[in-house]
């Protein structure tokens, strides 16, 4: 088989709204700040209507890290599920445009396409609340096998979790890159994620994963520890590869042999942090597909993160590879 | 009647989908630079489909300017028509939560919502193709007689023109509110609109508008000449008030006594010019609307239009309140 894409990624394909949002605000209607609340379409509209004015942009983590991919000049693919209504085809769109491959065809007479309310407080933090819509209706018959199997990495979104046909899709894409050699690529996705399916993850780590995405909170909610360097310690032992985003304090990574702090890209003013983490996985697969040596992925990845989180909205606004040669990476 | 309304406006109510897009890209597509061009669904599909990847946030000329006289504390009202879709549902939301009145009935059964595909060359310069949908099913039905004779200005979209029922709208508009005391005031909105409609804009002009708002490409259009000057003093035996934007030349406040030159408010980087009149107008308005002095209009009017354009989007991301605040307005 031969390799036509970097990554493949496997998530839910969501439209966010963002807007801007006080703490008190945020208080007020019982959200806890910078975590992911999942909401019925009651609890969605009731919310909306007392939301600010905001804008609408494709997003969903998994496929912010494939845009993020293709705007550094990689081949992704993405596998997920939309409905066939106006934010569905806005998803759809906005994937090819970028270069990427969507074809899983959307979902018709079910519920709409899934859309995330972000709020971003002054402070940059982003507060979601996620209506999965047609998201949740992806299953294992959307694996696209030939894909799965000509993709060097395929990159799973953790929020999927919560959904138990999308675990069993999860086992089969990590059978299907396994037996084609691939690599399994995993992100923790969310700490609240983490702690409802911490033995399914824990286990679905040790047993397919080869690299592995958390950021701080992520990690310790998965070894139930509050200590940094034990939870690095035990993640190590059971995966090959693991980068472990501290916002402003970097990341680290983590091989077997060797354990790597990569510093944070200065950023002038943090306007909303929602993608970050997409962005950094975006551009450490990036860098990992083109075979450069680790601290290069990580700065890849700082890079795109910095980008991110300097302007409201999920996905880089500037060409990622430009601003990779503009720093001389 | 009270005075409910500072402004209360009637435009097409759209959403915009906004995309970075190179001269070369104008070009193959057929499309003029700066310019605003009505497309079937057909034609939208086509050209959606071959559109880099955006985002979608609310617009529609007069719908903006509303949203920015809200930003500077003013309250506005908009008559507008929108379809019982997901994006009429966020077009009525963000008009909502932005203090707005926003009441007219969804369409049902009818065309979708409106969008214009807005394509933004490196230059700031917006290109506009404009899927009307709903939108052109606004009649004077849908006028709200006690909002047009509670508000102070009336504030009639120059788009309009295209659509005979919206005109008729107008009409009744300007019957209701010279019936109650108030005043009409009129955007020119695009120098193709006063090709198409230049006797009939003019009638209108000289019979109705107090207030008119024109660019110099719409000036000049509306008198079939080149001559700034001349095209000036022709307006200023039209109408009792008039302002004339000239983009970084500033802009000309035309009364009967007087002739006032404004300067442009100066911007760092020019984003994105979509917006740029609708919050001069907003500016002006605001201004005008709190018994401000005809400079102080035209300060109101310049700091909004250089807010809106240092930024991707139609309407402020900061309150325009602090902005005149902190610049001692």
């Amino acid at each position: 088989m031969p390799e036509l894409y970097d990554v493949a990624a496997i998530g839910n394909a969501i439209v966010d709204v963002i807007a801007p949002a006080t703490d008190a605000w945020l208080d007020e209607h019982g959200l806890t700040k910078g975590a992911m609340m999942l909401v019925d379409p009651g609890q969605s509209a009731a919310l909306y209507s007392k939301m600010a004015a905001g804008v609408e942009a494709s997003g969903g983590s998994a496929a912010n890290t494939i845009a993020g991919l293709a705007s550094f000049g990689g081949r992704g693919a993405f596998m997920g599920k939309v409905a066939d209504d106006k934010l569905g085809e806005v998803f759809a769109h906005d994937m090819r445009a970028i270069g990427a491959r969507f074809e899983n065809a959307p979902l018709v007479g079910g519920p709409a396409t899934a859309v995330s309310m972000i709020n971003v407080t002054p402070d940059g933090q982003r507060t979601m609340c996620t209506f999965l819509g047609a998201s949740v209706e992806f299953t294992d018959t959307d694996v696209e096998a030939d894909i799965v199997e000509a993709s060097k990495i395929v990159y799973l979104e953790g929020y999927l979790f919560d959904a138990e046909a999308a675990r069993r899709a999860f086992a089969k894409a990590a059978a299907l890159a396994h037996g084609a050699g691939r690599q399994i690529a995993l992100t923790l996705s969310d700490s609240f994620v983490v702690e409802r399916h911490r033995g399914g993850l824990l286990g679905f780590i040790e047993s397919q994963v080869d690299l592995l995405f958390a950021n701080e909170a992520e990690l310790l909610a998965l070894f139930q520890t509050e200590d940094f360097d034990e939870a690095c310690e035990a993640l190590r032992t059971r995966c090959d590869l693991a980068a472990v985003t501290r916002s402003d304090k970097g990341s680290v990574i983590l091989s077997k042999g060797e354990r790597l702090t990569v510093k944070a890209e200065p950023v002038e003013k943090v306007v909303d942090t929602t993608g970050a983490g997409d962005q950094y996985a975006a551009g450490f697969m990036f860098g990992l597909s083109r075979g450069r040596p680790l601290h290069q992925c990580g700065q890849f990845a700082s890079l795109a993160a910095a980008e991110v989180i300097s302007h409201y909205g999920p996905r880089p606004l500037v060409p990622l590879k430009d601003l990779a040669a503009s720093k001389g990476y």
